[in-house]
């Protein structure tokens, strides 16, 4: 019979194993993430760190996960917009420019792209709960083919995922914007115009309601831990929109605002909501 | 003698003649905004649009202002600077990289260089108090060697003319981001690092307050309407800081917390200050 120590030597050399395995599994999976992109990598240390989860080091701060290429990726993907928007709506406001670029950027528009080409299943990470995360994220788009406004929850880690590849991609390139706009133009699609840009519900409601002389407060009407509740409320205590859900606060608020505006699109007279 | 219309068409005649003389006095002073960046421009009309303030066609719609470069060149100047301190850092935590590119990039850092390189006296505008403005600027940053923090106004047009430029300049070499850093990396100098980068008076206010178990409200006390007073008030009613300017609210509520925090570093024993 083997000692104890000998045991414990072996499983320690069957873990080893089983984690290298792991590595070249995940490696040889990175590739598929690179015939997504159309791109391969120079560098492919940058690839795999673009795929590092800050969970996965969590007890090891020497080791580096995917954070630092998301603050590059980020600005990257900013500049590349601005171009963009820039050169396509040569008539349009900044105004309009700069709300442009925000829809083009912002966490549900990059998380959207994570789920459209699965790129969270090449994460590695020790989070536990990202799965029903993504689940909830998948289902709740469908509601709103192109975005929803501030109506539903995006788990930031899918939209970090879209930026760190931006981020990887730049450094990889010798920080080409040439090369990153032209690996991403078709994933980031369908780019929303000045056609395809919305409003959010909470600017629409206060201009409508400014138009109409209308007072609105929004009231916390939570009766439960689990879910919360807003009502929009006139100064006449009237409600004319609520909603209850179990999100963040400006996410249930968000809601109660677009439920107030349908209210009001349905009863107003037309002449009085534009 | 001339009938009162031929007088107004000489009138009209005179004021087209130095209209047209004060464009070419101005287009040669463009010429010593090349000198400052050491950067000659293709494309002068990008050079003058980045001088034109909105308020110089204020009347006429059809006619462009800086804005839109200002859109572009804020996002290249992002850029430059997160692509600078990832690779000036290697070490730095994305923490420290997000609060590195807020300080490098936030108006009165920009602001600061406008007054430094005299770039507004180049501006075409139709504001009439600019002047004022950059003159109690120039004062306030005298007492603020590198970065007051948030303890003084910044007016905004001065950050946009160093944003517009950026942008003039992306556009006019073609896109490219070497040439912007060559060209205002000596202008942004001295560019923050980790060992010039201050903590925000606000910040390190809650964080003091919380070490040593200490809840702290901000009150407006203001008694005239020309200044706006706030207090930094203990529960049991102590103020332990105020300030009274005439400025902007986040000013003035980060004056006020910079008083408290000279009191409490002057008043608490040293071993609860870190």
């Amino acid at each position: 019979k083997s000692s104890p120590k000998r045991i414990g030597a072996q499983d320690s050399y069957q873990n080893e194993e089983e984690e290298k395995e792991k590595e070249i599994d995940w490696l040889r999976s990175l590739e598929e993430v690179e015939d997504i992109l159309s791109y391969k990598f120079n560098n492919k240390n940058l690839l795999k760190k673009a795929f590092i989860h800050p969970s996965y080091h969590f007890h090891d701060e020497t080791k580096e996960s995917y954070e630092r290429l998301e603050y590059v990726g980020d600005s990257v993907l900013n500049l590349v917009i601005s171009k963009e928007t820039f050169l396509l709506y040569p008539d349009s406001s900044p105004g309009v420019l700069t709300r442009l670029r925000a829809a083009n950027v912002d966490n549900e528009k990059l998380a959207r792209v994570a789920v459209k080409y699965e790129l969270y299943r090449y994460l590695r990470h020790k989070a536990p709960d990202m799965g029903d995360q993504i689940q909830a994220f998948s289902k709740d788009i469908l509601n709103y083919p192109i975005h929803s406004n501030g109506l539903i929850e995006t788990p930031k880690f899918l939209a970090d995922i879209i930026e760190s590849i931006i981020g990887a991609v730049f450094i990889d390139s010798n920080y080409s914007l040439d090369i990153v706009w032209k690996v991403f133009k078709k994933l980031l699609e369908p780019i929303i115009g000045p056609k395809t840009l919305r409003i959010h519900p909470m600017t629409e409601l206060y201009e409508l309601c400014q138009k109409n002389k209308m007072s609105i407060n929004f009231v916390d009407g939570s009766t439960c831990e689990k879910y919360r509740t807003y009502n929009v409320v006139l100064k006449n205590n009237t409600v004319i929109g609520t909603s209850t859900c179990a999100s963040r606060k400006e996410i249930v608020k968000n809601r109660a605002a677009k439920a107030a505006l349908d209210h009001l699109k349905a009863t107003l007279p037309s002449t009085e909501l534009h």
